[in-house]
């Protein structure tokens, strides 16, 4: 399901599954895989890519959901509060993260695609969407907050509440990816960019407690008092 | 003054008072459509159009507000309450709403627009402004609220300090319109894109919902927590 | 090491200390400067340039914060809070402000250039960049939320975390300058927008009463209440 490999500074999570659908084993493999990349030291990166041709990851598994019993997908129960968890420790990873966005990234897929520091995303195929609306479904506050916080308002907006489809080009006009390339150099981008971002996490404290800083609890960024306010009181909020 | 008309899923909403000024019986006229459209049940969207050539709404209706006694405009002691209270109606419809700006929008124009879900602009002629700084006017809070939480923070200031007239293509480029067109083409890209979002409101708690989750009391998106903090507590956000 | 002329309604501060690092000396002189501003009424507006041909400001004065004793920076210890409380005045300042980025601007000097109302760069050489993330330093919550309320959100993250170099294009594509000039035109220019929004400082006390209100204590923008609350209960929220 989930590989990870090793190069220099550089690991490289696989997700090999098909149309990577999240379900519990899913989530435990990842969860694994980032446990392996925080028990290393020192200057690296992740590139997160998908072993298919067509999708970076296409939402929730959702025949596992809607059926009962034994499953290789694993336990229903646990997967909403582990999924969202392992979100978090995405977003706040202590070493840089870099996502190849190679094709439909759909639902749990745009969010785990959002949880990175960069994303590159094919320019000639696939969307980009978060369809909960046209599923005639809310998006929980959570995902929201995590869309709210990663993008600027206006792609915010069209985002959750109108389930818009953005290609490559729209997502990087827009300000949700950094970078577009064509699929044959998708994964070579992605590493380069990896490559140069590595040395950032040579003081993997200070990179992983700016992103708690921003993201997490009580992030002094998102209080009530303005810059201004502040900057004028910075000896009480450093 | 308003005209409300309804062609299968889509209704239309005619601003047809001139210069489009806002006074109570204007804002009373407009609640009594949106009231219309709020009776209806199943896949709908509202466009919002005005019926002059020049300007989509030129601001507060001001020589009603500087003069006493009886006046076609009505009462102006609940103005200001009443106003503020339809746009927020607007901003949270559990309808898909599309604003065809066809000309200027000014001050309460503009507030108007940036209240539906999706605004086309002209693209040769016609400014939107806030132009109470050149007033010398201070901004009130719900407005500054309303254009902080619509568009990029870069395209907020400029609005409401710098009152920064913006032209069609300007204000595409800065994420505070969604589309530009032709006014020849305006109203029927207006109706198009009015349709293909028709089908969101067919559950409208969940639409109209998920807007009060984002723009109402507490909304938890705001809150001082971040994205990472709400993912890892989940189970307390929904 | 700092220069205020004034020409009509244009006040022009010109930092004139080589790389135009900052020290407690650099500060008081700045301060100095604003007390001028600020004592004069009616339109006016500030434009600061950089007398250097390749340095706009290069950050903290490393030099002198590594010593010890007598040296033309100051004192040291009173530095950080004094600092932070001028790009306070900067950012409420009662005039419009312009800021024309001849060159590099490297921390403290990226963090003075964003509390300018309008910035005009260079467009064919320098880079701004807040580079704490490279040099293995958190930043601190004052400057994060100055980041964070003037830019859009893409734009925030990869400042911050990732250190980006941006160039004048670059930057004007992201929203965190207004517009680029050739050196050549970057000064007159600055100068002719200066003259444009001087008028807005007819009345200081709206005009830097509002800005109180975005950036100051308890802005009310940045509260939990969504924006349809607020435009709800308008009366309790001027």
């Amino acid at each position: 399901m989930i590989e990870l490999e090793r190069d220099g500074e550089i690991f490289t999570l696989t997700m090999n599954d098909g149309e990577n659908r999240w379900n519990t084993t899913f989530v435990r493999e990842m969860a694994a895989a980032l446990d392996e990349v925080e028990a290393s030291e020192g200057a690296a990166a992740l590139v997160t890519v998908s072993a298919s041709e067509k999708f970076f990851s296409n939402g929730l598994d959702l025949e596992w959901l809607a059926t009962q019993g034994e499953h290789r997908g694993g336990d229903r129960e646990p997967f909403g509060s582990e999924f969202m968890a392992l979100m978090a420790r995405f977003i706040t990873l202590e070493v840089p993260t870099v996502c190849a966005i190679n094709g439909h990234a759909f639902g749990a897929g745009f969010m785990a695609a959002l949880c990175h520091d960069v994303r590159i995303m094919r320019s000639d195929r696939g969307f980009i969407c978060a369809n909960e609306m046209q599923l005639g479904l809310r998006i929980p506050t959570p995902e929201l907050a995590l869309f709210r916080h990663k993008i600027p308002l206006n792609a915010f907006f069209e985002t959750v509440q109108l389930a818009r489809r953005w290609t490559g080009p729209e997502a990087l006009q827009a300000g949700i990816v950094q970078q577009t390339a064509s699929m044959e150099e998708l994964r070579e981008i992605a590493m380069q960019r990896a490559g140069l971002l590595a040395p950032l996490a040579a003081n993997r404290e200070v990179y992983g407690g700016q992103k708690e800083q921003i993201y997490g609890e009580n992030a002094a960024i998102n209080g009530p008092h303005g810059a201004a306010y502040l900057l004028r009181n910075s000896a009480q909020h450093h």
